[in-house]
């Protein structure tokens, strides 16, 4: 056999490549027996992370734990093949970015509520919700930076070249779309939002005196976004399979220091999340309400947010808290409940993206000044409306705050720590949770509807 | 403060930025203020080129004077933020050129009517009008080149390459569309026609027995073209906050100078207007009028064109006049009033543009050869088709024709002539009804449908 | 006069060339008169072929069979204008790639039955068309090269630059669509079809509970494949002008050498479609039929695909001979005919593709290794997919495969060949209309459904 051949065509030379393909097959083979036995998603996704972790650690153990794992070629080749499947994954991902930003931004600015006190409703209740979203993302951004998320793993050469500062005004210039299909195509996030927003808002003006005219597009729109949502929903569903590849490759090619690296993530996560949770329990305090008190009678839907991990199926609870216990009108919890399951995510949508973010810049030797900074905190914000109310949701945040910083190539790096989502998951949803109850509180007061009577009741 | 960081990223050192930066924003203010109290499109659109000079003029005034405003600093800094507003909204025209041709020739072409007579009228008004189009651009051209428009303003570096003489045969397949989403990305105007022209074209032909298969495809592109009509309607509405702004950036950042170059525009526009208005006249004398008793009874059409800037408003008088004193045949006139109303406008859509164009070619050192001009007469051509009927339709033609000649990046150049348009849009949109007249006359005489005994009348 | 602009510019010098471009306006005329008496598509298809045979040679004729046609400039001025005819109708054809392999894609999965039984029918039935597609593809592959088609021929100056072997995992992540609009932009073929896969597996699995919502999109999509098939039939249409130009063109650039090399194709595709045939018949023996007895029984629609040439147009006797002759139950008949009519064509969509690309690969000196075969198969498998059901499918086929390639900018260089399409077309529909009928039997025989008595009657 041409030995040559086979590694730069095919990367098999050795046995050992193709026991641990063979294995990888093997695992995924048992993922595909958990999903045709119905066995929860989450589940799936705890047993698939451990496998991954194992299959890592394996490979470690069969190399001898070398200190360059990258030099050792069957690992290359193995990484090689892994990362098929788990990139692969993440190219899926990528793919749904721009139609999915471009047709949910038309269908969010369609479908708002344009009735005299339901549009003050709506106005207040975005602004609290993208408000909260900037917070969060300003503190994963700082925790991120704080526990130099990325920096140990920098597996891209650090090009020497020193980025100019671009100046913020030719910033806000780069993200106006003076061509929709190139900005399309070059995965300009902003620009895209800038158009669809445009036609969101058109649609919305024509659809009262034009609205035969343009009810094709309107259905059009419609039907593409149930289209790719569920495009959507089978790419998450593939998740279980990618995450014992991405796993597997992370540690095999980085070390058992790679381990490392993800526990730090888990913990700025988690970090973050409790000091934005602090946040949230301040601005009640400063709304008038002990938040000891909010607390203790809020409990409920946090723990269940935690567990099950679904905002939606939180949302009863969410809704019932807030009016009975709480004392919110009904109306306005059953409101902003029902928006702050989509829009604003705190924890899905802003810390979890940021920290993303930087742990990428980290690895790929990135500077991150003002400007990046700035549009990162831009992006995450407006891409927070139009992620709403996907499954998977924080994944594609990820996905979509990635490629508007032009790091989309980079995105696959992500890879370790995509393969860990379950257990990040638990505490973003909670976050979630807590950030939608907090803004119904807040738009409560706002609008003075808030019965003491239930607030003090114990 | 470090000062470094100031000047590089939100580019303001000094306080007169601040101050100007302030002044402009107070202008936009009362600039919606008249917005607010239903001020006349028009006016606003005088009132804002007044004060967009004014404020260029104070701040040359405050800076001395300089022989190059380009040194100093902070104007440097002033127009960059002033620039965001004006070239901002120079990219939202840029944005529309591609959904608009393409939405708008295929639109064009299903509704045109395939009846027999209504056939032959169909294409001789074309002919006619398409074919003073051509003079017009021509006239355009040649004028500008005569003026030296934009050479004195020459803003981007002159490369030295010599561009080669691209032979005919290229240029003619350079504009084929080999994949229609690159052409869409590239902004190729020509192309996006071409592709647009063979779906609008197997559009007719399949009306007549799959009407019902491609119902749903006619219904989209119909509302997709109210859509970008709409926000078409919205972007232009800008315009006087953009005028402001691209006027006193001109000024500022060019010198009073700018203020001769612009002058020679308008003077270079009115030139060209008048050439092709004596041209209409020779057509009408080679069709056997005599030209001054044409122009004393069309005088009423042409003064309403010329003050109230719309040739849709003049459109009634237009054809009364064509009727009653012309003696031309009713449903000719009403036909060829409202296409020519739409189709092949010479002042706006050929003239216009073409004076455009060599301005911009100048300014950056473009070089014009024999390519150059058969491309952009027949981009100009195409394109009085493509903006049938829209809102600004001038600035869009430009917007197209510069985009079509693959200066797009260039357009925010043309802002200084951008800003005063309405003194431009007088004589052009009085030009557009006497094209339309002298075509409906033409159209007429073809047809043996002129009534000399209403003509001669006085 | 100045010739040097002449000759750059309008690219005519020489008195020649005036004379060469009247003659080919000449002969088009006759062509274009022709098409107006209803003459037969395929006559007229002959007629241009001998047409430009004739011309090409009579240019050489004049020049005086020079050694290297391409330094007579008067040759090249002729062949640039010729050129424009024949080269522009390739990029039409090339226009069509993307749209409609985007659409008939997600058109033919929603189209898919998925009852319980047509579901075993259809997967069996597509295995099996795509296998033999895939056997037709190899058998081209290695005839191709046999022949060294095109490498006489080589027009392109050799890049010395030596091609990397690319990793097959890096071959299959390219392919994956990571952005949807870029990939279109590019032409990448099989990120199309993926992603026009998921969105039409997402439409079939909606259309059960949600087809209301998602009927618009459904609609657009029949709409628009009504549309672009409609254009490709336009297009296709223009083909008896091409040829003319396109062989005129060849055989006056590249001497009469040209014809040998045509001469050589023809051989080898022929050469192709009687060794896939051959394996056609093996398959036959295999499923436990006498071939000789199985080849005279099907004669009978053999000789009518050669002479008409028009798979669609033969299959009423495909399928009556495969009922009543062959003995294949009827359902099943119906089925795999009007199946395979459409999808999986050897003749037309695998040997005729995979010999063009290896002709043109050697015109152009592409390195061909592993990786270039690898991609070329999974190419041709997937286009004989989407290109179903057209006209002039076997030229949209080689479109794709080209496209998909990245060689589109080299297509025209198949003009040449292109041009004798009918004589190509004869053996090549032929094979089409066998593959079906093995299939159909293969098909048969695994359900059981052949009934022996009619098979063994004579």
């Amino acid at each position: 056999m041409n030995n040559t051949f086979l590694s730069d065509f095919i990367m098999i030379t050795n046995f050992k490549t193709i026991a641990f393909i063979i294995l990888l097959i093997a695992v995924l083979f048992g993922v595909n027996i958990m999903s045709k036995k119905k066995v929860k998603f989450s589940t799936r996704m705890i047993v698939s992370t451990i496998a991954g972790l194992i299959l890592g650690l394996i490979i470690q153990l069969v190399a001898g734990f070398p200190d360059n794992p990258g030099d050792v070629q069957w690992i290359n080749e193995v990484n090689k093949w892994y990362g098929l499947i788990g990139y692969g994954f993440m190219d899926l991902l990528k793919m749904l970015v721009v139609p999915l930003i471009f047709v949910s931004i038309i269908r969010v600015i369609i479908n708002m509520q344009a009735g005299e006190n339901l549009g003050k409703l709506t106005v207040r209740s975005l602004l609290i919700l993208l408000g909260t979203t900037t917070i969060a993302a300003v503190v994963g951004i700082v925790v991120g930076n704080l526990f130099k998320l990325g920096v140990s793993a920098n597996v891209v050469e650090s090009t020497n070249e020193i980025r100019e500062i671009t100046p913020v005004v030719d910033t806000l210039r780069g993200l106006l779309p003076s061509n929709p299909v190139s900005a399309m195509a070059e995965g300009n996030v902003v620009a895209v939002v800038i158009f669809a927003a445009f036609i969101g808002n058109s649609m919305k003006i024509l659809n009262k005196k034009y609205s035969d005219v343009i009810k094709p597009v309107t259905d059009l729109v419609n039907g593409s976004y149930k289209i790719i949502t569920s495009i959507a929903m089978t790419v998450i569903k593939l998740m279980p399979y990618a995450v014992v590849a991405l796993l597997a490759n992370t540690i095999a090619g980085r070390g058992v220091s790679a381990i490392k690296e993800v526990v730090e993530f888990i913990i700025a996560l988690y970090l973050s999340i409790v000091i934005v949770f602090i946040i949230h329990l301040i601005i009640i305090a400063f709304l008038g309400i002990n938040p000891f008190k909010y607390l203790k009678k809020v409990m409920e839907p946090l723990i269940l947010a935690f567990t099950s991990r679904s905002s939606l199926g939180t949302l009863p609870v969410t809704i019932e808290t807030l009016t009975d216990d709480v004392g919110v009108d009904n109306g306005i919890a059953s409101f902003v409940g029902s928006l702050g399951s989509n829009i604003g995510m705190n924890g899905c949508a802003a810390i979890y993206p940021a920290l993303m973010a930087v742990t990428l810049a980290n690895m790929t030797g990135t500077t991150m000044d003002i400007s990046f900074y700035g549009m990162l905190i831009v992006i995450i914000v407006i891409g927070s409306l139009g992620i709403a109310g996907l499954p998977g949701s924080a994944t594609m945040a990820v996905s979509v705050a990635i490629s508007g910083m032009g790091m989309g190539a980079y995105f696959p790096l992500a890879g370790g720590i995509i393969a860990i989502d379950p257990i990040l998951d638990m505490g973003r949803t909670m976050l979630n949770v807590n950030g939608t109850m907090v803004t119904a509180v807040a738009v409560g007061k706002s609008f003075n509807k808030i019965d003491k009577e239930k607030l003090n009741k114990k």
